[in-house]
């Protein structure tokens, strides 16, 4: 990375959903402008951005015409397809960098990458069809889950099996992809660090958050989260060694169980991540900020904590409650503007001050 | 008003400065898309929103049909020529109200305004030629100030006179427009107080921020203001009166000076103000956000501060300072995205959070 970008640039934002959305307010704020590329008519994202190309993730020329009218390009998903990647990274670099979306958009890299730096993860196995998993359940056992190796995210592309018998199933499940089990983890809380590095390979992360899932969607991130001193240091020097090792430019998420014997780690997420929205009232600089001055080659923020915060997701009929949490005292409201309210989508969220 | 509008409607705001962007920011947090009326080219909101038209306040054609595209129409400064209201409010409303608009248009219709209501202004003078300041001169006596009666701010369209002596001069630097003479006020310190009023009547204040000015532009706003805790109230009822009286709808900025006697009023703004900014870093809601909730007919948000905040002006080369702020601890920074960096000219500001 050479100089910083200076203001007025633009910033490629692949995704627009409501993390693109963030995102592009945060550029807005250190003066950037960010260009959104989303395949979806009228995403989130767009209300909020400079300019907006709508066209599919194989469309060469607009991909290309994309990449040519920004000066860098970041993402707010990981499953984004190589080929589009391999148009826009011949034109503009792209932060975070290929090695880091490569090893996070395969479960089985990833673990196999974490386990390589010594860091401890549930036990695994490949499972590429029946006789593996068969195989699988004799060391792992159940309980475990059986994940879709690729484009899996909020519990989708899973399937618990609580004993043997459910292998079939669960098989069955995952038409054909290939899988990974995990074996169960028997954790007391999970936290996640939202970790940055910038381009001179300063490392930053925000105060550990403690999450809560619904149906395997995030539910809330409690800040801060209950963790000895001894466990926060830990939890970022983990954090340091995954972004040292992926040379990695901007923020991730990382999850962590939090059990007797230590932190394991449950996944790791190359963009900005939801259990960081707390950030937004509880840090001058917020993650998304953070992710921005990363990529941009600014210098990564002060992310102190100057409020204790409790994040809560707004999903689908939670969105009833906003007329009623509109008057909640010390509430921040953050609506995504998605027109459709559905069953599971994530409509916006509410950070709570604590004092 | 009757209901409050939906998430997904458009707010047209006139004019595309920093605070028709940060307004922009604020509306979409709540899911509301923004539309920007703006003549000049590449304006700051249109960094961060849904659409902008580019056109003249006298374009009839544009202005009808930005009218027709919008749910309802705000602005983000108070000279908006006349006629481009009456053409805009036939078709949609406006919030704030005309009245209030028109009363803070002109100097001499304020003070006359809030005179009426009781409330103490410095000693004024109607002037329309040079005979009618040589007349003030004999009551209000110097040191004084001539001001335009109109399209004043940031100190522009304003002499001091510092003797009789300097009223030829003052005179001829209003070249002929109609002017105010105000006398001096021996005030301790300057405070203002960003006030919002509902559709509903409810009122709600931020805690009144202290001001310190420089070259006649706000320099530093401190919150909390040295006050005690009776002026604070006063502070709050006397915001809550001129709010009642204009029947108004929206975030309105009153500057007060503190002086032995009480409270004067310096001047009002029908807007968000610069000296509100603090918020966006010590409240759930901002003054930005309140100001949408009020003309959207939402409930008013919570203003209560949860930190100490001073908020410092980037004006012209104070940009130069931007790669030493973004490493100071504590500092939020928002800049604006313009393009030109001009003496005078306000480019960002920064929040710090005081502990």
């Amino acid at each position: 990375m050479t100089d910083p970008l200076p203001t007025g640039a633009i910033i490629g934002i692949l995704g627009g959903g409501q993390l693109g959305r963030m995102l592009s307010v945060a550029a807005a704020r250190l003066g950037f402008r960010t260009h959104i590329f989303e395949p979806g008519a009228n995403p989130p994202a767009a209300d909020v951005a400079h300019a907006v190309t709508t066209a599919a993730y194989d469309d060469v020329a607009a991909l290309t015409a994309f990449a040519k009218a920004v000066d860098i390009v970041t993402f707010e998903f990981e499953n984004i397809p190589t080929d589009a990647l391999d148009v826009i990274e011949a034109i503009t670099p792209i932060h975070p960098n290929r090695e880091a979306l490569r090893t996070s958009q395969d479960r089985l890299t990833e673990k196999t990458f974490l386990e390589g730096l010594g860091l401890n993860v549930a036990p695994f196995a490949d499972i590429a069809n029946a006789a593996d998993l068969k195989a699988a359940m004799q060391t792992i056992g159940a309980p475990s889950i059986l994940k879709t190796r690729r484009f899996g995210y909020d519990g989708k592309g899973q399937s618990r099996l609580r004993s043997v018998d459910d292998a079939a199933t669960a098989w069955a499940d995952m038409a054909g992809s290939p899988a990974v089990l995990e074996g169960f983890v028997d954790f007391s809380i999970e936290v996640s660090v939202i970790a940055a590095r910038s381009a001179s390979g300063d490392v930053a992360c925000f105060d550990p958050g403690e999450n809560v899932h619904r149906d395997g969607i995030l539910h809330t991130t409690t800040v801060p989260a209950r963790l000895s001193a001894a466990q926060r240091t830990d939890a970022v020097l983990l954090a340091a060694k995954i972004l040292n090792a992926l040379d990695y430019v901007g923020v991730l998420g990382v999850e962590l169980f939090v059990t007797p014997q230590g932190f394991i780690v449950n996944e790791i997420a190359p963009r900005v991540h939801n259990s960081g929205h707390w950030t937004q009232n509880g840090c001058t600089v917020d993650q998304f900020e953070q992710h921005i001055r990363a990529i941009t080659g600014w210098p990564l923020g002060d992310g102190s904590r100057y409020a204790d915060v409790v994040m809560e997701n707004l999903i689908g009929d939670d969105m009833d409650r906003v007329p009623a949490l509109a008057k909640q005292r010390d509430t921040a409201l953050h609506l995504y503007g998605k027109a459709d309210v559905k069953a599971g989508r994530k409509m916006g969220h509410v950070n709570i001050i604590k004092r």
